[in-house]
């Protein structure tokens, strides 16, 4: 089986590595030619939406998947329209649109913060009426890592919030001052089963993700989550692995926003967990039964942000895996990260704790 | 870090997957154009011991190993002179030939079973003298999966027998009735360190590996492995992986072979144990500190012989991985392998069978 991947990031390189014990094969398209991916695999150098890189893809392989959502609708279409693609062109074109998410999100009664399209700086008045302040204006498409937004904590933050953001389509949404971020990652196979990894708790540095720590161990909030998840799968006719981002507070979970592809919040599976995220996908979307989602003990994932820290010092902390991405340094890029493991969540905290200082002495050191 | 391998099957394969998240990078040299390993890294297509072939490997690789040991022992020499190769000349050359592995054995005190070296039909007389009787009669080199070997069970079969074996340079040894054959895993790093897996219980059928189960909890024999060993991996100044296989007799381990490199009867570490035998022995040749080798529960490793068992069936049983070494199927190939891990023995056991069923009934239903 030839899977074609669109995108060539660190997600499709740890999804080629997943795949080929079972015997698959890959192809990635990718516009860089040092795509993280294209070192361990065939790489098609070209846009995602060019139409001949696109044919030459759907040609070789069997079935298409994303390690990058932000693909045109239309290129969606086509190939869609030509091949087997998992996830299909509803749950991409969902993911692309924070209004189209949150209004899918409240039709289906999954909690979302109060929030207001706002086409033009002139619609902000309007929006901040049904957010409140603080709110927080994004673009409604291509943000991530905290890009493309603006907190309004005060009517004064109205002033040039909209030019700030560079006059597009965007969303305020109410400013959530929440005790926690966790994220729930499900796969769905299809014949419509679905498995749920533990919840992961999830900590930010400047708008990017720093570490995750499963699992989570909520069994009410687990129980939450899924249920608010399972009917938005459905809905979708999701196969595949999908990511909810989710607030927590007051011992409600209140949904941030989804991702339609493996998440790096579910990159501690590779070594935590029965089965790791990038293996149930591909098991997915090639029609192969779903593994356990059962967590080992105690995991963490650190992203390795700008640049990697030394791989002997990290790895002589016992318990640990080094993820190198294969990506050049650059400030805020995600160029690697390491999975912990512990028996307890004490120990696994101790780890983290060491972990952070190697990351921070590297930082230093070369500053 | 570019890593030459020399040898591009399925050791070497899973040694490129285990080493592709490190940032590594891999070079195989193999003969055939369709080697495993040439499909997840770049090959060199050429013999282990052509001079030009081994001079283009040198030259674009950090460091050498092996996937395969019999390289002939004047290429590995001009390798050693010119570049690090791991494990060192030494040890590739006494696994090499059966009796000189035996003498070193019996030199370290290392238990064996009686041996005399056989290097004509007319040594077979003195040879029964030393052994008893029944014996096996081994070539010293070259010899795997129970070939180039003939069981002398009484007076009468000595007739031939060295005919029989291609009057190859030989070994007979003698016949050891044991309870259960087991394997020691071990790694080694340039500063001397030493990790050991549990020790592994190993099943064959027609001399072949069929299924290893880990761990084999048994403490006294486990300690009696490794003080057997270590003094074996210090003579030899060993560097990386190194199996070592056993017969268990009335509560004693007799050497039965050693193996200078990763080990089929360590397959079931790249699910089953904190860090895989792959990763060590990569972690132990680049100058990396060695990871944990517990068992995360227990596990068990299927080999999968001249053809694989349809993927969707084995993978419908929880708890399973399935490893397709990409290799055309053929009689007595090792073609791939199942991985089981499971919360007790007794539960292992029911999955164990399980999967033996669908290998069983993919056999009758192609024959």
């Amino acid at each position: 089986m030839i899977i074609g991947i669109i995108g060539g990031g660190q997600l499709a390189k740890m999804m080629i590595l997943a795949g080929y014990p079972m015997g698959q094969e890959f192809i990635v398209l990718d516009p860089a030619p040092d795509a993280a991916a294209g070192r361990v695999a065939k790489q098609i150098v070209g846009a995602y939406d060019d139409p001949d890189k696109l044919r030459e893809l759907i040609a070789l392989a069997d079935v298409i998947t994303f390690d990058f959502e932000n693909v045109p609708a239309d290129a969606i279409q086509v190939i869609a329209e030509q091949t087997r693609v998992f996830p299909g062109a509803k749950a991409l074109a969902t993911a692309q649109d924070r209004l189209s998410e949150k209004q899918l999100f409240k039709q289906l009664n999954i909690p979302v913060p109060a929030f207001h399209c706002v086409d033009s700086a002139a619609d902000l008045e309007d929006a901040i009426e049904t957010t409140g302040l603080p709110a927080v204006l994004k673009t409604r498409r291509l943000g991530y890592d905290g890009k493309g937004q603006k907190v309004l904590r005060n009517r004064e933050d109205l002033n040039g919030a909209f030019e700030a953001i560079g006059m597009q389509a965007a969303i305020a949404e109410q400013w959530i001052e929440f005790e926690r971020e966790v994220s729930l990652i499900a796969v769905r196979d299809q014949h419509g089963n679905i498995a749920f990894y533990p919840l992961v708790h999830n900590m930010h540095e400047h708008g990017i993700l720093r570490i995750s720590k499963a699992p989570y161990d909520n069994p009410e909030l687990q129980a939450q989550a899924q249920q608010l998840v399972t009917p938005l799968l459905e809905k979708l006719d999701y196969v595949g692995v999908h990511a909810t981002e989710f607030f927590v507070k007051e011992g409600q979970l209140i949904a941030n926003e989804m991702a339609p592809r493996v998440h790096n919040t579910g990159h501690w599976t590779i070594e935590g967990a029965g089965v790791s995220q990038f293996e149930n996908h591909l098991r997915a979307i090639t029609g192969l039964p779903l593994g356990t989602t059962e967590a080992h003990s105690h995991a963490a994932m650190i992203n390795f942000i700008s640049e990697l820290p030394p791989v002997e010092k990290i790895l002589s902390i016992p318990g640990c895996h080094y993820h190198d991405y294969g990506k050049k340094p650059r400030p805020n890029r995600k160029v690697g990260h390491a999975t912990l493991r512990a028996s307890s969540e004490s120990k696994l905290q101790s780890k983290i704790d060491a972990i952070m200082e190697i990351v921070d002495s590297t930082k230093s050191s070369r500053s």
